[in-house]
């Protein structure tokens, strides 16, 4: 028997429309908690849910146009079994639709397809759409309610989950938005199966992060179960489920960013650094490869300062090359920069001040621990080591 | 002794700034609550409370070129004096700034400013300076604290005051915004001193307002003082006090405006109406017109409908009559509209649905309430009547 079977809710072939099990994750928010479902084949019961939530509400589907292509009709013969019309909006995909042009052509389309107070925004698709959608949600009519339903594995582990939305400004990413909670999230793992091997495997690098932040059990059991969650099965809605509460419990604590929720980042300080030096390329570096690289730095350069094991950074390293993700400055197609280049990149993060970075490090797998007085410095000497060693 | 002087800190000609005596009014809201500061000479009384809120902090002083010529170097002086340095914004007066384009450079000129998380946020000028201020703090780095320092009556007795703020879209006003809460007001009603009689008194059909919802010694108050709030004595501050007071009540039961709030609409769908059928020009008819001709009509349509005293109605229109405000369709410059038109107008507003409208009406002076099923036929006979008296 699998170590996650008594999390489910058994709930297989429940009527005619053939759901799988089904695991239910509350995010506990004062007046504002919302549940996320994860399993497979779960949009005909979303549909209903979504039905449950606003009665004779209109809805309108914000998706984009591959993920449209791949499952909007299949989505939208669900609404409409459920007694829902929804307006179909579609953006192009990449994140270059995170804009401010996208977003202003998204709340008049929002605008024009009349969605008052009372109705909802259904987010369809990966972190761009669900991103720029929940900030159009946050914003129309000063705040509409708004469904996720995430189509990738990172976006499913990671960004539909906790109200952060925006968009990018010139000045950087994510600096235009606002904290609006879903009111239901729908992880719906049999999506996943027609993303690209080098898509889910750079999710893949958000599912074990929860792993090294405080749950060194669940490291364990990604280093024995990684290919099947891969191949889809109930190992795969147990990681996607485990990750999720990981999430919700921090996001319950810390919904703003004031404390704990910074470890959410732990990798992200240098995978930002790499992100911007390669133009956040998606042909040379996605978001997950770069937080892959991240999380190998983060453990090697805890290590250098006598905090962790070496041989649990060595493990780290060596799960991440297991499954086939980078795990070091070399492996950044084209080259990462100079140490000075990615320290100069890092200090333009928003969690640098004065020469002094704070950091996510850890003492061992699942002891990671926020380091606000890192000296760039310091850094800047292991980047060098990390380059001469490549 | 004037009926408020109880009401009045006494703390006149304190140290060496020499401000007059000051009001403040708390707004109680859990978490969020702030004050409101009232008096003549407060800048740089509000220099020292700023520097208090954010020690070290940067801050940005956005407001409008008129405003900015004829008060910043005054603000500025005090800032520096309290050891504050703040990057100046300047946008066009005028409505037209609150557009998708303005807000666009607000935005990055905030973020060229390096205004981070922890830093303030000043608008210091009247609805459109602060509604647009508002929106960009309540959304940049997703949310970043602002002062609303309101320069006009209409601004420090409503808009400033309860934390709405937001742009216009090509759809309509106020589309796209949010529910942002200053941390801080201050009204230094000296700033008032500058306005045309034209803008003083359409803000003041603002204070009747509050008089006509339900407070009616307010109202008898008003009938006799009004020349003193214009003349800028005491009385001005007492006016503007009373009304920071009524809105901060309404607020703290009802922030998001899912009850009680909508009695602040007194004789606004009327008055959205007008302003729509005017297409918003000022040189016809600015907000605090429209709404005095709100006023009036709502009164006067309870008359009609066996709700209100015919002497209240009355009452209502000669006090608007004799201050100077308009309080008829006939006064409309260029005409109303037609009955139709009017109507439709209204149709337009988000407090319309199929054909039956949300309505404050009153019961007297001093005694409105929400009244959610007028018939729109019903708002069509009477606005008939009232071209027809014309």
């Amino acid at each position: 028997m699998s170590p996650f079977a008594a999390e489910n809710t058994g709930a297989k072939n429940l009527g005619t429309k053939n759901p799988g099990a089904r695991i239910v994750v509350p995010v506990a928010l004062e007046g504002r908690g919302y549940e996320i479902h994860i399993g497979r084949h779960q949009l005909c019961e979303a549909a209903d849910l979504i039905a449950a939530l606003a009665p004779g509400a209109k809805a309108a589907l914000v998706t984009d146009e591959r993920v449209a292509a791949l499952h909007a009709q299949a989505f939208e013969h669900c609404l409409q079994l459920s007694g829902i019309s929804a307006v179909r909006i579609e953006i192009p995909p990449g994140e270059a639709s995170k804009s401010y042009s996208r977003f202003i052509t998204l709340c008049d389309s929002l605008l024009s397809a009349k969605i008052e107070r009372n109705d909802l925004i259904i987010a369809f698709g990966g972190g761009v759409v669900g991103d720029l959608t929940g900030f159009a949600a946050a914003v129309l009519r000063r705040g509409v309610r708004f469904v996720q339903i995430p189509t990738t594995l990172l976006s499913q582990v990671d960004s539909s989950v906790g109200g952060k939305t925006g968009i990018n400004s010139p000045h950087g990413k994510n600096l235009i938005g606002a904290f609006h909670q879903p009111v239901l999230v729908i992880a719906d793992t049999a999506l996943l199966d027609t993303l690209s091997e080098r898509e889910f495997k750079a999710g893949y690098a958000e599912v074990v992060k929860y792993g090294l932040i405080d749950d060194r059990d669940f490291f364990d059991w990604c280093e024995a179960n990684w290919s099947r969650i891969i191949a889809g099965g109930p190992e795969r809605d147990h990681a996607v489920a485990v990750s999720c509460k990981a999430k919700a419990a921090i996001v319950a604590r810390d919904e703003r960013e004031e404390g704990d929720r910074a470890l959410l980042n732990l990798g992200h300080t240098f995978a930002h650094a790499l992100e911007r030096l390669t133009n956040y390329d998606a042909s040379r570096l996605v978001h997950g490869e770069a937080v892959a690289i991240g999380l190998a730095l983060a453990f090697r350069f805890s290590q250098r300062l006598g905090l962790c094991p070496g041989q649990d950074a060595v493990r780290v390293a060596a799960h991440l090359d297991a499954v086939g993700l980078p795990s070091r400055l070399s492996q950044v197609p084209g080259g990462a920069g100079s140490a000075d280049e990615i320290v100069t990149a890092m200090g333009q993060d928003k969690k640098v001040k004065r020469g002094v970075l704070t950091f996510i490090l850890a003492r061992g797998i699942g002891k990671s621990f926020i380091a606000p007085g890192v000296a760039a410095e310091e850094v800047k000497a292991f980047i060098e080591t990390e380059l001469a060693a490549a």
